[in-house]
């Protein structure tokens, strides 16, 4: 897929849709911290979302797994579109020569990325351990960021990251997440402080204890967390079918 | 405006971004039923969806309420992205010669029509009483259609409007909602109606009465509907500042 993905940038109008581009938040979770997948511009020290183009024979979403499968080496990701991103001068930066120049090294077609693109925003959560971060043709870095430590991204990636932050959030309080974040088994406080990581706020343990167990998707083991010096703490998996029918109908507590 | 975007469906690549269109979901709520506004295609017994294209210099959101603006005379109306829709296929039906030659009577441009499109879907709430349903130069008709005697509809906009009332049931679950689809003022029973006409199903009185109360969105009024044979009910309205409070960040219950 990489080489032809590559021979695709130097004619691009051939493989792809004009106009429609799409930007990849890709989430994880690692040591309790909210990680993002970010890469950098050729020669230029700038970093920004993984994305790329919808083939002339693509959905949206098929595209988005493409790009998610280059850049990180994954398949069969939970990945959600979640927002449309159009200001017309959002694409202002790349029409500038200097900055294109910085990417053309490997002859891509400057004059594609001179027009102006409608982007589609995914999110995707991954388990922080599986991902390769992997540079694409314009890129010469790929790696994760603590969210806490990202600055200024290319082009409207901030805005775009920020969007994906707050859907996240919204979605918390309607449907079950951790499933493609965690370990496929773990302990209350590791689900909780994916929680925390992601809302950006500390909660109170009994409260997140009764309100996620309420929730009747966590299954508790028959066995604990071995190798801890005190008392070992019970390990949890979620319940698949209560969690992806919650993932369709919401959470229990719903209308 | 319906003059220059008359003009502009002649020579529609001077005017708009190709491949991308937009699909309105325009939602009312009239006697307990949730209405759905449609336009009818020229010369050919076919609904669907108010929809249109995105100007050069405009974003999705101007672009969308411009549509809305034309079908329903209404500005400032509630608006919201909820989905894209990407399927190679879903524009085949407007591909076949014949299908095209109906809406062709006013010299628009067949071949844009051919085009690829990917449509990104936008739902609005409405106060019914207010729009006065207009059509639009490819359409003969427009008006509201109740929800339930919705049929096939033209290319893939049964499955746009599913997705739009699946979006407001879960947003149910996290948002307010009613503040566009009600009067100033209106009694617990007439909120409860509009509740169970999205859900499509009947919630219990007091069970309704409990949750929504908790969500500390309405005010409960001076005054009572006059006019009624036995005893009063209460009147409400919302308190728009913890309204659009809890349109941003969730309704209390939320984590």
């Amino acid at each position: 897929m990489s080489a032809s993905m590559e021979s695709s940038m130097f004619t691009p109008h051939k493989y792809f849709l004009a106009h429609i581009s799409l930007d990849c938040v890709v989430f994880g979770f690692h040591e309790n911290q909210l990680k993002v997948l970010l890469a950098k511009l050729k020669g230029r020290d700038e970093w920004g979302l993984p994305g790329g183009f919808v083939g002339i024979q693509e959905t949206a979403e098929y595209a988005a797994s493409r790009v998610l499968k280059e850049r990180t080496g994954l398949d069969q990701v939970f990945l959600q579109q979640f927002y449309v991103f159009s200001d017309p001068d959002r694409g202002e930066q790349l029409k500038e020569v200097e900055s294109l120049k910085a990417i053309s090294g490997s002859a891509i077609d400057i004059e594609w990325f001179k027009q102006r693109f409608i982007s589609i925003g995914f999110y995707a959560l991954v388990e922080f351990s599986q991902v390769e971060p992997t540079p694409d043709v314009i890129s010469d870095a790929c790696q994760w960021w603590d969210l806490a430590e990202v600055s200024k991204l290319m082009l409207d990636h901030n805005l775009i990251l920020q969007k994906a932050l707050e859907t996240l959030r919204l979605q918390l309080n309607y449907q079950p997440i951790g499933y493609n974040l965690l370990p496929a088994t773990f302990t209350m406080p590791e689900l909780q402080r994916l929680y925390e990581a992601i809302l950006g706020k500390q909660l109170d343990r009994r409260n997140f204890h009764r309100k996620i167990t309420g929730y009747g998707i966590l299954k508790k083991l028959n066995e604990r967390r071995t190798g801890v010096a005190h008392k070992a703490p019970d390990l949890y998996s979620f319940d698949l079918d209560k969690y992806h029918q919650a993932l369709k109908e919401g959470l229990q507590g719903g209308w």
